[in-house]
């Protein structure tokens, strides 16, 4: 059995990004040599998501519209006492996901034809990382 | 170790579908001979879910007015001038969730009393798959 | 390769409660003896959640009060008619997810500066399971 980990670094320029990883994933999973297996993809920063989801620039909006709905910005949260201001991205994140299992067959990604991985930041400006741990048999 | 893989098909009669697919599961990991380990179970398609809850009929009801609700469809999402009519499906399959790990023990499912395993259609009506990929020792 | 499985029992005071779980995720990686690969740990009852997320009383409020109003408990909902009251228990979980998977590299849990695992009791006051599936290699 393989075990090969990796980890992909982002630092957005805006607060709030979402950045397609899909070929960042497949090199690491290229590189471990993995033929049959899977690869865990997880956020390692608690305001940011990984999440499976369509490539379309309107679709992202309504993404990002509707999780400023459920979980705005600016409410007097508590999480605020802290010193912070960012308890709605922990929330936004709950909502999209921080961490999907991608399976690997063939030596690829074993995706559907429109899935594509996206990592969703939601307090950004700053360096942060995802990890890329692929198991599997050669 | 073993790493075998295996598809489900659904093409629901109705747009919107929740479908028990515990003993499909099963039946994957019985074939794939693991006695220990686990079974990723995700959907291939971006307008479907997996997950698991409750097998009781009200539940899945509450489930699903809770949805229209929380991501309604009919609103002007920017995804629809692309011609597509399906964003709250997007959206729902994302408070879904689109993918469970099944864990694997004694050669069976390793679920708690009530733990069932849903495949949850937002956009049916025509062909498409979950993967089942299981990992482990024989 | 290794698979070692545990189970962390919970019987909480309160119908809702968090309790961090990280050192004793971290307590069964270490029995297990793998040093690369992967910790699934999963809720095992349908009202609970697994999570990661801060550790911060505030935000944790925070988490609770959002949940109230996502997925409200008192509704007439069509799953008390079967005798339950805990409809909302199952909605609650569904937003905060009932597992995830810790990276293990270096045969310790590979979690980001913030990152703590987490409890999410809904339906409490009961004895309730979470799996903890631990695999790789030594």
């Amino acid at each position: 059995m393989i075990a090969h980990t990796d980890y992909l670094w982002f630092n957005t320029k805006k607060r709030q990004e979402f950045i397609r990883i899909t070929d960042e994933v497949r090199a690491v999973v290229k590189t471990s040599r993995v033929r049959d297996g899977i690869a865990l993809v997880s956020a390692m920063h608690i305001t940011a998501g990984v999440y499976v989801n369509d490539w379309e620039s309107g679709l992202i909006e309504d993404f990002q519209v509707w999780l400023e709905k459920l979980a705005p910005a600016g409410l007097p949260y508590k999480h605020h006492q802290t010193g912070e201001d960012n308890a709605d991205a922990h929330l936004k994140r709950t909502i999209m996901g921080h961490q999907v299992i991608v399976p690997i067959t063939k030596s690829d990604l074993d995706l559907g034809p429109w899935e594509q991985i996206f990592y969703a930041e939601f307090d950004g400006q700053r360096r942060k990382r995802v990890i890329v741990k692929v198991m599997g048999i050669e």
